[in-house]
């Protein structure tokens, strides 16, 4: 199994509720290969889905029965703070509930987070110590 | 908010052993950028990580309890069924938990899941209909 993940799907409780999220509040442009009940986003190097959750629980083999802090985070690595404090304020116009106010990070970056309709955690940060390559993705220094 | 997603971490309830799990099991090369109690794997487009469960919910100010079905998946493209096949085979002969044999699924590809450590599900399927773009990226038809 090569170094490689392609796919993120997150089961959402109302999948009507989180794809205006997502393509309105967002402003994410769903892919063509969307469904009724899916959709995904192509971002530069990962496909990121949502879907309604008791199917993609069926679908991964486990009871759908969940609550509490769901053990994972995504990131949206900004290219500076200014763009940090930009993001978040014009999320939080758009009625976006922001659990975390922009702060400096005890790792040295600048460090924010929002909640999606699911309560699933995104954080917005600035990383000086993960440098961007050509494409605009992510490089956790190989 | 551009269309991106730069991270994904998993928050880990016994480090060493998903460190472990990535590293050995699967083979995983983490970056350098990895210290004692957070491990960074390059992906071809997003950056993977493992961190404490307990500090990631501090970190994303949530609490830390959770139970059940987490809400999301993680997913490999295989390029064929026989290389779905040949990695599940191989995880298996590693003593990872299959939880769903590859299999025919009702969307027209072929897919199966394997657990990792805190049970987080990853499938490994054939999606004829994402095809890879020439840096080994998934597209979702654009």
């Amino acid at each position: 199994m090569k170094q490689n993940l392609h796919l993120i799907t997150l089961g959402v409780r109302d999948f009507k509720k989180s794809y205006k999220f997502y393509t309105e509040t967002l402003g994410w442009k769903p892919a063509s290969a969307s469904q009724d009940d899916v959709a995904f986003f192509q971002t530069s190097g990962v496909v990121f889905a949502i879907y309604p959750r008791e199917k993609l629980a069926e679908d991964a083999k486990i009871s759908t029965e969940g609550s509490g802090f769901p053990g994972f985070t995504l990131a949206y690595n900004a290219h500076s703070e200014a763009e940090v404090d930009e993001i978040i304020r014009d999320l939080k116009s758009k009625g976006v509930q922001i659990v975390k106010e922009p702060t400096k990070a005890f790792w040295g970056g600048y460090s924010s987070y929002f909640a999606d309709p699911d309560d699933y955690r995104w954080e917005v940060a600035f990383n000086p110590f993960f440098p961007f390559d050509e494409n605009g993705n992510l490089k956790a220094q190989n």
